[in-house]
């Protein structure tokens, strides 16, 4: 098992400082694997939509964070790996209180990573939420 | 050619009141359409990623607003209408500036809502620089 | 643990009669259980695409299969559930051999079902050479 | 605009010679333009699905196929470009008639082809049935 290439507090510095849009929502990095990442979002009002649930756009944003901090995990902080796509499926509403995101990677190639994440209502045991999967674009690496 | 059942002014209004998250971050609606709508979005610093360009959820958010304003422009402001699904593919890197949001119903069924958006850097005529699919589960309606 | 609405042998009888295109393959059921299904398909040399590997659609036919399967474990042999969604990421190019499909239901609701194929090559602790999400639509029920 | 790199008839017969699984339906190549094919698809006993339709993996392999002519279309026949990633919404059940499949290029970058395909039962201006969004992988090339 290799080991991952940050750390959970050098991802939580990272979402602050190089993604702010969704760094800047709280997200706590729970930790990080080789291919995995686990993060908690804490519920803000602003987060609230119709139905007293919790907006799309904020799930997605935690769980391309996660997909983001995933793919790192496995390649180090190459600044420049770019999402190319992100399909997300809306299961249950979620209530308006703390989401997890479970993220892992399924597939590292030279040129793309793709990956799942899993959005849970409460912790990681409390309901699937939401189901993304997603591709990033990653630089060519000397070595791997 | 049907009348739109919300105007560009009430579009805007109730996304500001009931989606906070992606109605604050300042989008003006360009114009409402039976099942079509333009948006446009000025940047703002902390929609910067790594590469001087726009993060992704910026996007996403956009995207998901403008399908939500196509279906209640059909069916009207029914707020119980929720996103199931939201595939994006991100085509080109928008430069840190204004985008537009061009979305379309391509179908109104009984129980669901399927949509295109594309997404310009700059206007109408700018570059693609993302397209999304998404579907809407719209609550029974008593006529249609 | 409730049981499955349909066997193997009911599920393999289906997809021939039902949905020939698929189901004239060969698929082979290997188990259902309730919102779960493995199955597999034999190389067949139409199958083929350039670089020795097998083409998509084979891959997707079959996905499709087990989706719509792993539905039918769950509300019984409704013929009219219809895929609504359809989401693959091709992860790796499968050799010319055996294809293994797991499909589970991350979500059955009253409207929609929801859930993922991962698609191995050879038996199911081969190579994850694809996968899938997928959405249907399930018709109303009396009961659940 | 430029040229197509490939014409009707050597994407007919490329498909029958490489992908025969598709290829081998009977699909029609009714015009290739650069980045942009329309092919059509004559209705078979063996498509049928429950509800008097057709089955969906039947739209899945059309537009594939669609995709991957629009692709060579630009690169030219270039045999090693892969799908990576394939997404489909069905709007509508055709009836058990002639498809029609009309495929544009979205985006042509160094690593990926992004496009979409509108599926029509009928003719090009009958019923949009089916919408796909695909991305493809494509091989270094020596000039663009």
């Amino acid at each position: 098992m290799p080991e991952a290439k940050l750390t959970a507090a050098e991802l939580e510095r990272l979402a602050i400082e190089d993604v702010p849009f969704a760094g800047g929502l709280g997200v706590k990095i729970v930790r990080v694997g080789a291919g995995h990442v686990v993060a908690k979002l804490a519920y803000q009002e602003d987060f609230v939509r119709p139905g007293g649930t919790i907006a799309g756009p904020v799930m997605m944003a935690l769980a391309d964070l996660v997909m983001w901090g995933a793919v790192m995990s496995l390649i180090g902080p190459v600044k420049l790996a770019v999402t190319t796509n992100f399909n997300i499926n809306f299961l249950r509403r979620p209530s308006p209180g703390e989401l997890t995101a479970v993220g892992k990677i399924l597939k590292l190639g030279a040129r793309l990573a793709i990956g799942e994440v899993s959005l849970f209502s409460g912790g990681e045991h409390g309901d699937l939420v939401a189901h993304v999967t997603s591709t990033y674009s990653v630089p060519p690496r000397a070595q791997d």
